[in-house]
């Protein structure tokens, strides 16, 4: 671990500085696999899904049979887990429906908000070794609150052409509507141009390797909205000598096991916090069974010693965490001094994996220092605001003459005369 | 202009196809000045203010004896007007704040959702021959409310060194904060990296040419963010019987005046009324000043009859039309039954025009189809936010267990530990 003391503002661009990102010359891939997609639907996926997970379907459409079975295999612990998750996940993002916003901004003028939902919606969940299910309950669930009406679920089938049981079960429990064994740049492509079988979708969610991430931007290049713009995922602790060493430790420890490029930092007012928490972390590291990218991501972690809590609260606003971990004593001061989070995890008892799984929050958050211009996905994510107007008779004569005033100084005569015709209509 | 007549479903694609974009190779263009402006600073800035802007500038930083007398230079009735425009876009968009969203998802677990400014946006206002000061208060208006602390400005220099006084006038009136005569490619540069004079920004907003758009989308490789993707500006008009013909052709040159690849579609279910405006279209035509830029847009403008408004209402959600322009007996219907729009203007006396400078809706809207998942510019675009979460004793035991199995599930040793060890804590 690297332990920073006190740097100076001048450094701390450095200091907080992201692993580097090296995104491989993979445009080249996705763009042709784009073009084959586009131009021969089901039958280059089917060709992809041969030739990038290594089995040959018939069909990509994941059928009920399937679904029932995986619900059969899922244990009934499991289950119940899931499902207070969804729970509390469901409840925190019903909270946050917005009503109509409707105000008269002048007499006979009504102006007014509404938020309706993106119709078509694309999930997509990585295959691999650890079957992130709980990534659907993040977004298929406030997709459903929100009111899409096609919530479409692509996931990579592994050798015998299935899916993990556990995202079946997810999957079918959050409302997904369909689901295809699709995965990698083939399923954003799909879901960017539709095939026969897949449809096309307006928007796309969820994480991915760096071909997914590509592909993501790419389909952004073809009228497709995505998420968030993509980068490894980070925690940034702030620990005073009221935190807890072990539970810092295991924290640290929790963003580490995500992957080499995880970034971990812990900033720190007390030496005495730091020195313990680096022994706490040596101590548990030992018995991690993803010990050697946990390792990996420590070594490039960073301890940083800082004097006061507001010049932390600067350099922790410069950095823009993605998970923020607060456990000091001025809880206080911190929240409404902090300006760029995703989350915002407080005190001792709660850890990010609450977050990361049940609290009800979501996860799916802004890495990369993205949380300065970037929310996470919330409610707002699946809808689109459009706004109404109705003016009437007595309306457009109270500002009919300050349009045409405008109109005529930005040399826009007919749109000045849409106004003129209808005053002098009132005439 | 191309009348079509009750198209079959199969032909919509083709009926509502926009006009083609001719995206130029510009991109080279735009990485050497982004390279240029990142490198060299101030020093590229006005490098290229003198090529592209033909003016020589000591200091791209407008003074305040530079605003003082453009508040002197701009008519009082003109003023007037702005500000009476601005006020109705403050009622509007004051309206759409929301309060910080807060449950308690299970006993002991609490979350809520604030949001918080981005601290840093960049506004880019185009110069040549139309002043669009009107943006200027689409644009600085909410981002004051939201509470951005750096509004940043950036439209380019005439040859005289010199910016339109509508512009600067707007500019102070609506709590800009910085204004700097830099336009195109290099303007979107100097906010992305920031230069010695001019400040980075984490959201650039605003419209502009080719260059300015292509430069937009280069910036979001560098961690900006953007509005919105661009496209050329479209109306779409539903009429039947109850509308006024010479209203309607009215709005249909209003937009037809802003560029020869604006897009300007009439719906209507009466045959005579698409008569009716055709008449008239011709009759207003000929005495428009900008009659050659709107001549060429209506051309390619389409009158569409379908026999009812149900198949209507299917074929401009399937277009999701920029501004959408309801003038028929049924409006509920049609307010009901919209699910892709910018904005929508109702009734006989709601022009387009009002929408653009003064109802109070915002006028930075989603083209080229996107409303299906954009919305147009409003309070949320200058704001993030952010998830907090304060979890108890109790509230860990309550959750903690659903929260390890879900992390064993998904293979991630280290997420569960963080909860092992505080729940053993409690034991």
């Amino acid at each position: 671990m690297n332990k920073i003391d006190n740097p100076p503002i001048v450094d701390w661009k450095q200091v907080l500085e992201r692993p580097t990102q090296t995104v491989a010359d993979i445009e080249s891939t996705v763009v042709s696999v784009f073009t084959e997609v586009k131009q021969d639907g089901d039958s280059a996926i089917k060709k992809y899904t041969e030739k990038f997970d290594s089995v040959s379907l018939d069909s990509s459409i994941v059928s009920t049979a399937e679904i029932n079975e995986a619900e059969e295999l899922v244990s009934e612990e499991l289950k119940k887990a899931i499902q207070l998750a969804k729970s509390n996940v469901e409840t925190f993002h019903k909270a946050q429906k917005t009503e109509k916003v409707s105000v008269q901004t002048a007499n006979g003028v009504d102006c007014w908000q509404e938020k309706r939902p993106i119709q078509k919606v694309g999930l997509y969940i990585p295959g691999g070794t650890a079957p992130l299910f709980s990534t659907i309950l993040m977004l298929a669930t406030p997709a459903n609150i929100a009111g899409c009406k096609e919530i479409v679920l692509c996931s990579p089938p592994n050798k015998e052409g299935k899916i993990n049981p556990a995202i079946l079960y997810a999957a079918n429990l959050c409302g997904v509507t369909k689901i295809y064994k699709v995965g990698g740049i083939q399923a954003i492509a799909a879901m960017t141009f539709g095939t026969e079988t897949i449809p096309q979708v307006y928007k796309i969610f969820g994480p991915g390797n760096q071909f997914v991430t590509v592909a993501k931007q790419i389909a952004t290049k073809y009228g497709v909205a995505i998420d968030m713009p993509a980068g490894p995922s980070e925690l940034l602790v702030l620990a005073d000598d009221t935190a807890n060493a072990a539970f810092v430790a295991s924290d640290l420890l929790s963003q580490a096991e995500h992957g080499t490029d995880s970034q971990v930092i812990l900033v720190s007012t007390s030496k005495k916090m730091i020195a313990a928490v680096e022994t706490e972390v040596e101590k548990q590291l030992a018995v991690l069974p993803r010990v050697e990218i946990a390792t990996k991501a420590i070594e490039n972690s960073k301890l940083i010693y800082i004097e006061t809590i507001e010049i932390a609260m600067q350099l922790i606003n410069e950095y823009a965490p993605e998970h923020f971990i607060v456990c000091v004593e001025n809880e206080d001061y911190v929240l409404n001094t902090i300006e760029n989070a995703g989350s915002v995890f407080i005190g001792n008892y709660t850890p990010e994996s609450a977050g990361d799984y049940a609290s009800g929050t979501n996860h799916t958050l802004p890495t990369n220092g993205y949380a300065k211009q970037y929310s996470g996905v919330n409610l707002d994510s699946f809808t689109k605001s459009i706004t109404f107007q109705k003016i009437s008779k007595q309306g457009i004569q109270k500002i009919g003459e300050a349009i045409e005033l405008m109109a005529d100084a930005e040399g826009l005569q007919a749109h000045k005369n849409a106004v003129t015709l209808r005053l002098n209509s009132l005439k």
